[in-house]
């Protein structure tokens, strides 16, 4: 599988070997003859082709062109575009016409990118393995028979199939770095705060992030630039030399061997960097689990209140039974997850940032989890298999830090994805750590070359 | 009733006509002679004749002098000062010494206050009327049998006896404003954050505040200017001609015909002022009452949960009924009433601050409330009653806005209050509004001078 990049498109066409429209074109054939609409959940080809078209006009004219001038993306079908439907992954009775378009997309939009469709995903971005009761689940290009991961499966499903170079996607408890995990693509989850939510579905607000899936750093971190108004770095730098905590044992339990090795591997490549590594015990992580499940539970139930009254048939099992689930929890046990945020902030702070300038975490426990063996499993194994894949990444949604996941090993069942996590606001520092470290599979940029 | 201001100790002071010992000593002769320790909690002297040595002999040594240099201050039993006992209004088992010192308190010490006691409360600061279970209700000094108010009471009562030119109270629903109005002192709630709260006691941690209560808005000012580190003036300007608004009807029901006769006085004075005057619907506020209290409630039973599951016997009554009420909150109606706020910050922003640059509300529906008729009232009457004292603080607590409650008329039964509201951080727009219409009882400087 061969990824397509940002920079490869970018010199294609500045050197005139293609135009925004012959990729849009290209892309249109290879989705239509693919015969199924997965990942897709809509294409826009229309609206696409004019913004191709007035990219194409702009360079021929010498005008001053955006960062991601002509260069085709699809998202998670949850950001409105004004006039198009936007469906969040629900039943149909759910899909609305935009009034307005999301601050992302305005950005995006302004920096050049074609926009030529939305993506699967979870029902209202509630579920990690991928699967959709409306709409079933995306093949995983990198794991064969494996889970593509949600919620924002149909992101790192095009990414990792070489469609789009990157797609927005969104993390409120992993939705953006378990997918990336999953297909073996990039996944940067921004500090809160960071990315403007504005007409992007919610679902817990004070853990809600946007940000990109995509087939390396330098993609991701083009993207995030973009969406975030400038206020990451585009361009990578050389990351001086850092103090990079592993954990010590507490929180980092239940992984593979092979997941081990990994670990292990990137301590002795960052040591050999010239970087200080730090062993750390980080197991009050493993207590934020419960909490930031009872937040966004709450949360989420809250913004589905009314629907969940007026046409609970309209929900998937799974989901209507979280929501239903969320009415029991008290305003003391919400207000007491806070709290518990709030304390684990402070020790971060002291304990943990206060040693590292960066924490390495696990992506996953293993490569993506087979779809069968999840259908199949019962009771403890489901929960086993489940934490498998979203024990890791609570930390860094409850504590609202940066994360990005990272394909760092390519075993023959698929990749072996890390996290590299920081303080809030340490976008660039990750990013720059993260390009040093990927080196295990350079992304190509093969696929829009050589139509399948 | 004659007040005691701080311009008026400061140029005695200035004038070497007294000293701070001497200011101390007369207090304390004062205080002794009436025989109950009410409206006071605790009296700290000897620390405060420290205090108050320090300062004098920082007066006579010509040292750079703070700006409440010599001034006595009591405050709102609820804030930490080190080695000291702090007893929140609450059974003598709750009380602590504590470990460190109030920001608030250690930006009034650098400021040269003397601080030489703490105030009765409400227990825990819940409460309107100023009843406290454990330790009874001070007496008001303006209203001969009317409450205190609460939770601030002794803070009230204090200035209002003309002990102290300002004590410190906080207010979550309107307990700064209930007290002062009912005292017929000026109370300043300011904005959401901006007063530090650390190390004061937590009640609802999303509308704390903390604020003067003091004997005239230059009084009051004046310690904002200082709690708040320098983020407010401490002194007034005229202000511009400025648009103000009154509500049309809809919020400000139930008011008493005095108290609609004091509006429209007011109005009357503001527009001979050259201001203009806009007619607002802010029946909205109606509806916030309960989010508030929904939010308070909530908040302040997770700060209790603890103390409430291991020794519920020592809360009194009416304080445990209410924190017990919140154990049936579910955490979707606490987020539904966040959501209320956000709202109504919303509408607040376009409807009201669109079109005025400050607003006029009641202090109370009508004077003070007769302690004997609230004991004797029953069901619906003791809620119009309650609503009266609390009906109108609310918008200001849930919107985080800066609210000064100032006296404005003296009827036979008492001080009759108004409120000016305003956008955050408009506190010193506020406070010189106010000082325009601080004209009806000046408060004059004799209370000291001539000891009782």
């Amino acid at each position: 599988m061969s990824l397509v990049t940002i920079s490869g498109l970018l010199s294609r066409l500045e050197a005139g070997e293609t135009t925004a429209t012959a990729l849009l074109s290209d892309l249109q054939s290879r989705i239509t003859a693919r015969g199924t609409l997965s990942p897709f959940q809509r294409l826009e080809w229309e609206r696409a082709f004019e913004q191709a078209d007035l990219s194409d006009r702009a360079r021929r004219e010498r005008k001053p062109l955006g960062p991601l001038a002509g260069v085709p993306m699809a998202h998670k079908d949850m950001f409105d575009r004004k006039g198009s439907t936007v469906g969040f992954g629900g039943h149909p009775s759910a899909r609305k016409t935009a009034s307005g378009t999301a601050l992302v997309l305005e950005r995006l939009d302004a920096a050049g990118a074609v926009d030529f469709g939305r993506l699967q995903m979870s029902e209202f971005a509630m579920g990690p393995t991928g699967q959709n009761h409306h709409y079933g689940m995306p093949e995983n290009p990198a794991v064969p028979g494996g889970v593509p991961g949600g919620s924002s499966s149909g992101s790192g499903v095009a990414v990792g199939m070489g469609l789009v170079p990157a797609a927005l996607g969104s993390d409120t408890g992993g939705s953006i770095r378990v997918p990336a995990a999953c297909n073996g693509v990039v996944g940067f989850k921004p500090s809160l705060g960071l990315v403007p939510l504005d007409r992007a579905m919610p679902l817990s607000w004070t853990q809600d992030t946007i940000g990109p899936l995509a087939a390396s750093v330098d993609c991701a971190r083009r993207v995030l630039s973009v969406i975030s108004g400038g206020k990451t770095r585009a361009h990578g730098e050389t990351p001086r030399r850092l103090r990079i905590a592993f954990d010590r044992g507490g929180f980092v339990e239940g992984i593979s061997d092979r997941m081990r090795a990994a670990l292990a591997e990137t301590r002795g490549a960052l040591a050999g960097q010239g970087h200080d590594l730090v062993s750390l015990d980080m197991g009050f992580y493993a207590d934020l689990t419960e909490p930031a499940n009872v937040i966004a539970i709450a949360e989420a139930a809250t913004v589905h209140a009314d629907r969940l009254r007026d046409c609970p048939e309209t929900y998937g099992t799974q989901v209507r039974a979280r929501l239903a689930q969320a009415a029991g929890i008290s305003a003391q046990a919400y207000l007491r997850a806070r709290q518990i945020r709030e304390i684990a902030m402070a020790r971060t702070a002291e304990e943990i940032f206060g040693a590292a300038d960066l924490v390495i975490l696990p992506g996953l426990a293993d490569v993506a989890p087979q779809a069968e063996a999840l259908v199949h499993a019962e009771g403890a194994e489901i929960a086993r298999m489940i934490s498998g894949m979203t024990g890791f990444t609570r930390p860094g949604s409850i504590l609202g830090l940066p994360v990005l996941s990272l394909p760092v090993a390519w075993t023959s069942d698929g990749p072996l994805s890390l996290q590299i996590m920081g303080p809030r606001g340490s976008e660039d520092l990750i990013a720059d750590l993260a390009q040093t470290l990927e080196t295990s599979r350079q992304p190509v940029d093969a696929a829009l070359a050589e139509p399948a």
